[in-house]
């Protein structure tokens, strides 16, 4: 499978290395690390095993690589205003557009750009930071649950679920993507955001009984949410419970928007809080604490960067 | 009136200086200031003109101050366990007892140590700061609003406010203490609460719309606990909008517990925070916003402090 990798960061740069790793045929759209990938290839350091690949294809523009069968996407959310630019020469007639995003409403936006039935969506459970340009950590995980957004056939749907799992990827075709989504959310939105407004890791919040009782309300008020939008299935009572339970085994993780504010960039917030708000609100479905977290995170977003988040 | 001032903080220090300016008998509890006090006297920078008490009575214990005619306490609230140490040496029969601290539950605590009939409270608008020991800054206001707890006299009520008028203070009898108490929750909830969480002074949450509306929220849910009390006359429905209005005026303005915060003291959460929760929750008042900032100062306050204030 002809495979283009768009937004390498250390999620793109992973799947892509396990996709190239497994056979397939894939290019990397770069731009921080092409030099070093061009002239050192690419590292990666997994906890499954290391392994280096010395010869990948880089492309500076997308015109460099052209249509392919599968566009896999692992841009931050805040910078899908560039999807027409750059997922556009990527896509031919048979192509399948793969986003891999955290959050709600980055599948409407591709079908809307590029039709609704050759688009994917995959919810990564990955744990994978950058290293120097050229290089990727793999710190745990890496499940994806994969489904079609709307219209694409269960075999095109499969075949990719086998690359990835040809790549040694635990990669589950779910029969609803949506709710494998708000799933995440009830993860997401009070770890990303309570470890990014206060710049602790998970652990931190875990032991303490305040902050883990406010995680708890948290998730109580996205699983009311979730459960509002007509799921095939409802997320269970305990799944709260279960979540904060597997989050004491993750040690001092630092979810990807306390990584994207240490490193002042823009945070993930209309994907992980407005979206998922205005999904709740339309509901009926009162959130007051996942609201106050989006109000306070986009001061802290607007405050770093200068960007006001909730203007967009 | 012979008169002993508890808490010499900025609050404490320039009250007690007004009111020996003003002719009273003052004496000061003091620590940190007490070398510098003894040495060089008391000097208080004032928007309302300089002055400089060369001679100053100070204490390191209360002891040697002896019963007096009025205790001003202004301590830190998450101090008042010390009212037992600290003020029984100043109380005679016929001594007052007032309270400048913030928050609920002060004139309480005193009644409960010393009988509520003795007990005034007041409630103070003013913006000052410490300097070098034996400095303090008036930065502006300093209106005190003041009212019996339960069951002082009215006369010697307003023989207390006349000390401070001849000092040149604002200060008003007002008959229902506790509506001025909640009156001025309204305001320290939300920007003491964001102001020291977020690190930031009051402008600038004024200027974001963001930030703005999470004010306003807040003070909302302050409104409402407020008038299930049972207080002689509601809040207004537009006190909110314009405590918003007032605030804007003050410029670069930062709140005592965002100072507290930037000086490694512990936070007010108690007096500030869990006491007016609880009265609102014991009216069945829902108040997720103020519960969810109480929450994450818990949090800042015990990571800076390794105080749990959720366990006192």
């Amino acid at each position: 499978m002809r495979i283009a990798v768009v937004g390498a960061g250390a999620l793109g740069l992973y799947y892509g290395a396990v996709l190239q790793h497994a056979g397939e045929d894939v290019s990397f759209l770069l731009r921080r690390d092409y030099d070093a990938v061009m002239e050192k290839g690419l590292t990666v350091h997994s906890i499954d095993g290391d392994f280096h690949l010395a010869s990948v294809r880089g492309a500076r523009r997308p015109e460099e690589i052209g249509p392919v069968d599968l566009v896999i996407v692992g841009l931050k959310t805040f910078a899908n205003d560039r999807f027409p630019d750059l997922i556009t020469p990527l896509v031919g007639k048979e192509t399948l557009v793969l986003t891999l995003q955290n959050g709600l409403g980055n599948e409407e936006a591709l079908a809307g750009l590029f039709g609704p039935d050759r688009i994917l969506g995959g919810v990564a459970f990955l744990c994978a930071n950058r290293g120097e340009p050229g290089t990727v950590y793999h710190l745990g995980a890496g499940r994806i649950e994969l489904g079609a957004f709307a219209g694409a056939s269960s075999d095109r749907v499969a075949a990719v679920a086998e690359s990835f799992a040809r790549g040694g990827i635990d990669c589950r075709v779910v029969a609803d993507l949506r709710a494998a989504r708000w799933r995440k959310l009830v993860w997401n939105i009070p770890y990303n955001g309570l470890c990014a407004l206060l710049d602790q890791s998970v652990d931190r919040l875990q032991t303490f009984p305040t902050s883990r009782g406010l995680v708890r309300l948290i998730m109580m008020e996205v699983i009311a949410a979730a459960n509002a939008q007509g799921l095939h299935a409802p997320i269970e009572e305990d799944f709260a419970e279960r979540m904060l339970v597997f989050t004491d085994d993750m040690g001092v993780y630092r979810p990807s928007m306390q990584i994207d504010r240490m490193e002042g960039r823009r945070l993930e917030l209309d994907a992980i809080f407005a979206r998922p708000l205005a999904a709740g609100t339309s509901q009926e479905v009162d959130m007051p604490r996942v609201d106050m977290l989006h109000a306070l995170l986009a001061i802290v977003d607007r405050n770093a960067t200068g960007v006001d988040s909730t203007a967009d």
